[in-house]
């Protein structure tokens, strides 16, 4: 028998112990502040009860139509009201919800519907084409529901009802109740990867709930934060910022499109004090002519991620008040689980220094437990010394339940008892991760590493060149050597040998590209360079730039 | 075979499971702020490294004297930069921190060091003497460790070493790790009730970690918080500030006694941003001399619970901007768990009006689930009509593992799957609660329910009292009577049927007291009016107003 008394009749009970799920914090933001604006777009306002009404109602109709725990709904459409309203109302008839990104293709489409296994599926019409195309190639397509939103014109209605219908059969008073278990998936989010068929991330209310709150404490976000939705829910849930707005309690401004006059136009209209996004979100913002900010006297927090956000950039976010925070986060993370927590004494630093500091991808959220950066293989933690290159190791709460039906790549992420993100990073001595390079991006030439983060970075300083990407190509002699792919501003000539020579002006003469090409590069729907294609082209040595860039 | 494509293969694995500690935070708040000031005493200036290595230190020394998983650690001091650190060295050896209120006398003292079967005891000179006369109580006592604080002179050193050569005992380079379960004991609280052995009520890991997290986001605090230890770190281990001030990496700033204008000093030099207390805190702050608030030009915010600010209180407070947030708890739910969340819409009402929303104890914090007023018996939620008296329950995450060794008042206490508080409440229409009277406190007469903290309300606003209690005194006509314990201001008389009279013009006739009687009230260590006392004294009617103030 255990003898340690604080073992002895002190038990979990319904009292004293609840499953950690977001739907919780609906729950408490309908009952706190239901009259406060949960949820704007166009026209439709609607408050913290009705939102939940609304969830309620979802929740309801879905279980009628036989859809419950284990089940996948599936969900293609913009930053709507009803995209916020599926992150609860569908794990709250304890479904999965699965936020499919709008860019994809119809095969993929088709691929992610068979593969999760999806049971319903609702669509906005601005999709509809795709989807229809991705219907045709299943053997058993899904119940179709369509959104039909007044403030968008196109598109077609693919299903048998509406959102607003489904709705309608839910009776909003049957009792519904969070997971029995906190590690009951909540949402399922495939991978946009670079190369091969997308993997499904399952995340599950534990995580969700935790990093729910995680955002706010990072952020330092109180009841009165309202929220612009410039970053696609479909992308990791929106960082799982639908939760963190219920656990808050504040507002969410949807956004069909994201531009950058709508942007300033609704952080005026509605005093937005909130948003996040790729880096060119920052740039739609400072481009944006000066008139339409008038009436923006306010200041603006943003969290960006994907690229370090350059110094010109930053500077102009600052002179109208925007204060940007640079984080770092994968599909498998809930999206951001690193932040570069900003300190006092940064402050008074050029604003070089400070978008060198800033450029920085940092260290855990809150509530992620540990980070590290170490030996791919052995991991064994590198020197905190900002030069030895390593790839970042994540573990704790906020890491995925797993890949969906792919036990192997499930176990070899995990191996060792660390998440592997793939990324290679130098430690600074602060503790600050710098992420240097993808690790199947980096170019070894001669036994030494080449960044092709660091190549790139020089080549986009050279004011001729508008796009570039550096890979590995085979080589006899070096082992490989790097290749560069370079779409020049348009009407420039410059050629390969003066691109070379203005690299080895500028970095270590080894690392310079030894190969121009110029092309136009081939980039995913999220943006991504396919540099698998790129080293296909390199070692193959097409002639046809066409052949890379379709 | 479990079919659901969500539970196959995706199980809880090191790199996606941690049990939740709040020692987590403590962990990152020392890798990411390690320059930053963590603990401010006086001269006594520590960062979050130091406090890190420290703790290390301190949970290295305990296991090198055998302490570990089950056993008790107690400690009896101020708000000293020791006694922050137990709240993380302690439990980091594996070891339940129990920190004992300073006002309790020996016979309770030596009751608590035996119900906890404390291994160790740490304790500073300013308790010497209560502590010298607990131990002689004992048969086997503890391992003493005296906190030798320099800035204090007076009291004895009863042990066989300080603290400082305990630390030093300790190797800081020892590994230690989180509990293996995060339903593991913290903490251990006894409960300072107004009658009988006090109850020792257990914290886990979890509980502490989440409420220490819901602070946070309650307050919507950030690192750059500076934190004044005005409420006692034995009272609910301060509420689970230390482990709040951890998670968010924000300077805690000590105080060995809570006197006015050492708060208004400190408030002053430290830029103290947030503080807690009792109202009688608040009081001392609004009662310094103005002269003494010179360069106090910022904004501070203050929590306050035990009883509501009164409205002349709050209009001095916030004269001179103190944003005063009123919250209810119980040291079964690791302190506050209901939050009167402030509405903007409130702000432009009178003072008065203000004051009378703020003295609502209001609704449940973020990370607690559940709140209901209900009928004691059936558990029966009552209307949210602002008038019919209930007893407040709650569930959830942030409610007690239990009370150590006491499984029948435990299951008592969570009997149909709620914690009943005994305050009763009536529910308001917008949700929020506000206390009436503790359940055992009611008076009932000819049927009709009083509410002893109404007529001591009505007592409060005679200019002539200055300290009122009100309890049921058993009556054969009418089952019990109000009857009324009264203090008056110096130098002043008034009569008893003078009292009665003035009841009965602002009050219902069947609340007014029938009978009062003039006596200096008991009062626990804690400040609580000891109601059974006066019960006794109002049923017997004893003659010497000494017999009930001793």
């Amino acid at each position: 028998m255990n003898d340690n008394i604080y073992d002895q009749h002190l038990d979990a009970a319904e009292a004293n112990y609840q499953a950690l799920s977001p739907l919780s914090y609906l729950q408490r933001a309908a009952f706190v502040y239901p009259h406060r604006a949960a949820v704007i777009h166009g026209d439709v306002r609607r408050n913290w009860a009705e939102i939940y009404r609304r969830c309620k109602q979802l929740a309801s109709a879905l279980r009628k139509r036989g859809i419950g725990k284990g089940d996948t709904v599936s969900l293609m459409a913009p930053n709507l009201p009803e995209h916020f309203e599926a992150h609860f109302g569908v794990p709250m008839c304890g479904a999965v919800l699965n936020s499919i990104n709008t860019r994809l293709d119809a095969p993929v489409v088709a691929f992610i519907l068979q593969h999760a296994e999806t049971k319903l599926l609702i669509v906005d019409r601005e999709m509809s084409a795709v989807v229809k195309k991705a219907l045709h190639m299943l053997a058993k397509p899904p119940v179709v529901v369509d959104i039909d939103d007044p403030a968008f014109d196109g598109g077609e209605l693919l299903g048998a009802l509406n959102y607003e219908q489904l709705l309608a059969e839910g009776d909003e008073d049957d009792a519904w109740s969070g997971p029995a278990n906190e590690w009951d998936a909540i949402t399922l989010n495939y991978t946009s990867g670079t190369t091969g068929d997308p993997k499904g991330v399952v995340y599950h209310h534990r995580g969700a709930y935790l990093n729910a709150a995680s955002n706010a404490l990072s952020w330092g976000m109180t009841a009165d934060a309202t929220y612009l939705w410039t970053l696609p829910m479909f992308h990791c849930n929106g960082w799982c910022f639908p939760w963190t707005m219920a656990a808050i309690g504040g507002a969410s401004v949807c956004l069909r499109h994201v531009r950058g006059e709508d942007i300033v136009q609704l952080i005026v209209a509605e005093k937005v004090d909130h948003l996040c996004g790729a880096p060119i979100v920052l740039s739609l913002i400072a481009g944006v002519d000066e008139s339409l900010r008038a009436g923006l006297d306010h200041s603006v927090k943003v969290m960006t991620a994907g690229a370090p956000p350059p110094p010109s950039v930053l500077e102009k976010m600052e002179a109208i008040n925007f204060d940007v925070t640079h984080v770092y986060g994968l599909t498998e993370t809930y999206g951001p689980c690193v932040v570069c927590c900003w300190k006092d004494e940064w402050q008074d630093l050029s604003v070089g220094e400070r978008a060198r500091l800033k450029a920085r991808q940092g260290v855990q959220v809150p509530m992620q437990e540990g980070m590290m950066v170490a030996d791919p293989e052995s991991l064994q933690p590198v020197e905190q010394d900002g030069e030895t290159i390593g790839e970042i190791f994540l573990r704790g709460n906020i890491v995925m339940k797993g890949y969906l039906k792919n036990p192997s790549t499930t176990d070899a992420s995990f191996a060792g008892g660390w998440l592997h993100t793939g990324d290679l990073a130098v430690w600074h001595e602060d503790g600050y991760v710098e992420i240097k390079d993808r690790s199947k991006d980096i170019i070894i030439s001669g036994g030494e590493n080449i960044s092709s983060i660091e190549v790139e970075e020089t080549l986009f300083r050279h004011p001729d060149i508008e796009d570039a990407a550096v890979v590995a190509k085979p080589d006899d002699k070096w082992g490989e050597i790097p290749c560069a792919f370079i779409k020049l501003v348009e009407g420039v000539q410059v050629d390969e040998q003066e691109i070379i020579a203005y690299c080895r002006q500028n970095m270590a003469h080894f690392k310079a590209p030894k190969q121009v090409i110029f092309a136009t590069l081939p980039r995913t729907s999220t943006g991504k360079v396919q540099k698998f294609k790129l080293r296909q082209w390199a070692k193959d040595g097409a002639a046809d730039p066409e052949d890379v860039s379709g």
